[in-house]
């Protein structure tokens, strides 16, 4: 394991969203390169820094590994990516072994602080564990320097859960799409476990998240079609949660970009047992491009079905399970803007994806494009 | 073919429930032998009466066959049943055929309404084909004489569909549980085709009418818990709608009671080609202890998954596609309350249910218990 580098906010300044994340209040938009970029961190699993150790590495790494080899891992990324946005998809702290939960998540998020760089982050199913409650943990977060991140949306009189929200990307600035949302990014709490016998497992996507998604969805529509520079088709959407949909149980090696080391159950994906149909609101809602979760560490793929991507992260942290010699991994989205035939910024033309290893030289995996306007997909 | 009796209103005015049937807005409630009995009548596909002929029946009936077959069915069903509310859960009429709908409509539901019964329907995927949208064939249905139909629920500010409301049944006047709604029953628009690409075949119910049902299911439960007589378990309810849920694609002749006969798709169900999620809702709410559909005629069974009973009536109308000597039926279920120590009725203890076939003798097939208070399923 390498030497953890210390990171100045200065050096994180100069970069351009550096300045977006000045006030919580300021609207993330597209570079003046056209691009808006996320890193996304999965599965941090963070407890109590140098003294937790690492689960999964090499003997050669057991020694010296701990919580801080996440940490270097999120400064490399960031100065190797410098995104525009950072999200968390939850189990970002271990709360059965941290021994303080805020301060936990504080070590936990403190790169992307020191940054300067926006970031989010959802919870996962491990972030109610300790000192805090879900509701607990997400209030901590909310308040936390630099993050987007909201506690619920206040339109939704009741919805489940803690950590249900969106974001607008509006198009570079000076442009006409200035004020428009270009990209739209949504942020799920997928729960931890059943609530509700005889159902075992793993938690879902309630029907009041659900209506909120599509009401959101519908409403973001209605908007972009309207002027200034109405467009015919929707914003292209993003969507953050923890725990993968059962759909992610359609693909294989032959129609994935990615692996899928786990095991457990016969697909190899630790969804919920039932189906609460987020997928098919995410069909109809019909803007949503692809959908990011983390959960299942050693699985790491992208699929397509039915016009959607469905995509792992793999797991990011070295106090969550893994598997030893297969680095831990983040994965990194980048949309890109049409250039307008007056040679200035458009709507999203395409966006692509990749994922970084944290090896030697960060390496560079599985690029691939996600979606481009003009593929009809 | 038997010949079609004539009805007389004064003949059912002698059955009990017949006084409820006044006023729309009386309550349902159980017998004076503590019962509650529900006739469901899926699948008329009724058109224009006597000059509709019938589909799929022997060469020996085809001659004098026609809507009116229908029409005596229902006849001879509450004749024989008498049951406390009729529930006719969708394709009442088949728009496509019908010269005018309102006119289909009213002679559908004229038995019904003769027998002075309550009655209430749900929307199927043929019920707007003709010369009403689906909004103006429930429009239609509500306004019609003794249905408790409503167009949908005002607590509801959006809602997909039309016709998604609910109906309590009170305990037995002048016991403790008189004012409690001791049985509930959900009514949905299951919907009718796809509205999404690339999503073909069959509609599905929505994130908003699982979020309102989730939110009356709470609601009554909440109820129901309170006092006088504060119950510890919810109420048991029903769920009447059109397209069944993908998993009643879970069942074979092992664990189902009743047949399944359609050979379309691979499992026999025309349900939605993706799940929307409405069976876990159904599973987190916890008060329903049956779903009950039409839309495949020739599938009747029940069958049981995670303690919710997804049932079929069979196809019951004669211009609907069928099988030639397999006789049109339909589906009664019957709740019966429990005897108090002091000797009054109490609260619901058994749900059963049965068929009854259109022949000579309206013969009784595949009685079953659906759910039994004590049998802790």
């Amino acid at each position: 394991m390498r030497s953890i580098p210390v990171v100045s906010e200065l050096m994180f300044c100069l970069i351009p969203s550096c300045v977006l994340a000045k006030h919580h209040n300021q609207k993330l938009r597209f570079d003046k390169y056209g691009r808006f970029k996320i890193l996304q961190v999965a599965d941090m699993h963070y407890a109590n820094g140098k003294n937790t150790l690492c689960l999964n590495v090499l003997p050669s790494q057991n020694a010296s590994c701990t919580d801080l080899n996440t940490t270097a891992f999120i400064q490399r990324m960031i100065h190797a990516e410098k995104p525009n946005l950072i999200v968390f998809t939850g189990d970002n702290i271990f709360g059965f072994d941290s021994l303080d939960s805020a301060k936990s998540l504080d070590a936990a998020f403190a790169p992307a602080i020191a940054s300067n760089i926006p970031w989010v982050a959802v919870l996962g199913n491990h972030d109610q564990e300790g000192s805090l409650s879900r509701e607990g943990v997400m209030k901590h977060i909310v308040g936390m320097k630099n993050t987007l991140s909201k506690l619920n949306p206040t339109e939704a009189h009741i919805i489940d859960g803690f950590g249900n929200y969106n974001l607008k990307v509006g198009g570079v600035k000076g442009t006409s799409f200035a004020n428009k949302s270009v990209l739209n990014l949504y942020f799920l709490d997928s729960g931890d476990y059943s609530k509700v016998l005889p159902i075992l497992g793993y938690d879902w996507i309630k029907p009041s998240q659900q209506f909120w998604f599509q009401r959101t969805s519908a409403k973001l529509q209605r908007e972009y079609k309207k002027g200034p520079v109405p467009q015919k088709e929707p914003a292209p959407g993003l969507a953050y949660f923890h725990i993968p949909l059962p759909e992610y149980a359609s693909f294989d090696s032959s129609n994935f970009t990615g692996v899928k080391l786990e095991g457990n159950g016969s697909a190899g994906i630790s969804s919920a047992s039932v189906n609460s149909g987020f997928f098919t609101t995410l069909v109809g809602a019909g803007d949503v491009k692809a959908v990011f979760t983390g959960h299942d560490h050693i699985n790491d793929f992208c699929g397509k079905l039915t016009g959607i991507n469905l995509c792992y992260a793999g797991g990011f942290g070295y106090h969550a399970y893994g598997k030893a010699g297969w680095s831990r991994r983040a994965r990194v989205v980048v949309a890109s803007l049409e250039k307008t035939v007056k040679g200035s910024w458009g709507n999203v033309k395409s966006i692509k994806t990749w994922k970084r290893l944290d090896d030697q030289r960060l390496t560079r995996i599985d690029a691939e494009v996600l979606w481009s306007k003009n593929s009809g997909a």
